[in-house]
């Protein structure tokens, strides 16, 4: 995001992502009546309220996907409480939020558990990103024996796809929170959240003081995502890649040809 | 609820409603391998820890659906924190359960909102039950005009329904709870959850501890139920009656045809 009102209530409690103003970085209106065009930039004027101090030890092009991929999945971790050493958190899905979702997990302290549509992805979860477990979710016996075992959950999917069976891998009082966006809506059988006095809620990206605790976070922790660095001519063979879900899991472009490659 | 195991993580709190092994007052596997049968007699055999202290003020014919219709109200209430002095609660749905929040929510001492399909019931919601304002969910200038203002809704409704322009009248970080149980899954927009870190939960009754503690709080500030009274003979015309939603807003059974009418 690149700008807000700076005077609403989410605004005074630096919850600027929920401003009723919000300017995103991408096609938004900005204040001059222009339309924002990202950072695709050699250089870039921003307002300082939307900047963060980035920390040293981290390297620029695996820790730039942390804003926006970061502070998605550290948000809700904080705002729903679940960040506690010792929880047992579920993620579901596992791409660009969800390889970093794992990571914060484990650098919180938590059992990671990923629920994922694909088998295979699952000697990555658990020898490359930490996690602890590995749940298919069409496999009902696995399902079946990890419910309610979680203390929240970070649904990161953006298809379609069934709620019950994954409101019900929460304990009571379990939190599942929606960050992902499914182009039309999911349905939602209503029992499963009412045994249980379970919670399902959203999250959109994160305040400005909770992004730069992240980077701070992250920056402790050695917090950073799995990319792979691209020139600025690849970046047409990108889309065509990112349409078919062909990146592990962050393309980063070198704008200006500076960086060696990961 | 009549019985729970008395030694899992929900019972130790008190929150024998998420007990896995809670027994139903009706129809529910007992102890003793029986099913249970309700209370509809002159004499009932209950285990202590399922029996509340009634106060001497409340009549028993209206206090009567407090269990459930007022736990099932006040628990999400107080678990939610949305029974603070002040605070703007949104009651969706005015019958049994709805009626009954709407008498709690006053008596927390905050502003509440009426919201329902039935134009006819404003007067009675404002007149007899004292909500502040009522909306009309199909008037989409009135749902418009209160978007983001609400900390928290208690949904009531069983009946297939649009969640998401209930979402939206919720404030940031705000709280709807369902405690109505629609027969089919309903369709949930995601995007209104996010924009604005909202949060969608769903409650079941409640604990022993607290239905102790809602009870007393009924006495306190005299709610009871808005009920008809009936004999035993009249069961079978209240259920044709009950099919059509023909009763404002409980039938209570006056089995030993000892009460006066109300």
């Amino acid at each position: 995001m690149a700008g807000s009102c700076h005077s609403c209530g989410s605004c005074e409690q630096s919850l600027e992502n929920y401003c009723p103003k919000l300017i995103f970085t991408y096609n938004s209106r900005d204040a001059d009546g222009t339309r924002t065009q990202g950072g695709y930039s050699d250089t870039i004027v921003v307002n300082e309220h939307f900047v963060v101090r980035y920390p040293e030890n981290l390297p620029l092009d695996k820790g730039a996907p942390l804003l926006c991929a970061g502070i998605t999945v550290y948000s809700p971790m904080k705002q729903f409480g679940l960040n506690q050493p010792g929880m047992h958190l579920g993620v579901v899905g596992l791409g660009g939020l969800g390889h970093v979702a794992v990571k914060f997990g484990k650098a919180f302290g938590m059992r990671v558990t990923v629920i994922s549509t694909s088998p295979k992805k699952e000697k990555e979860a658990i020898e490359q990103l930490g996690a602890d477990a590995f749940l298919v979710s069409s496999n009902p016996e696995q399902m079946k024996a990890a419910m309610g075992t979680m203390d929240g959950i970070i649904n990161t999917v953006a298809a379609d796809h069934a709620l019950a069976p994954l409101i019900l891998l929460l304990k009571v009082h379990g939190k599942m929170v929606m960050i992902g966006v499914p182009e039309k809506p999911l349905a939602l059988p209503v029992f499963p959240l009412l045994m249980g006095g379970r919670i399902l809620a959203g999250s959109l990206i994160g305040g400005m003081k909770e992004t730069q605790e992240m980077i701070e976070f992250a920056g402790k922790h050695n917090i950073t995502a799995d990319i792979e660095l691209i020139p600025a001519d690849y970046v047409n063979r990108a889309m065509e890649r990112l349409a078919k879900g062909d990146v592990r899991y962050r393309f980063v472009i070198d704008v200006g040809n500076t960086l060696k490659s990961a």
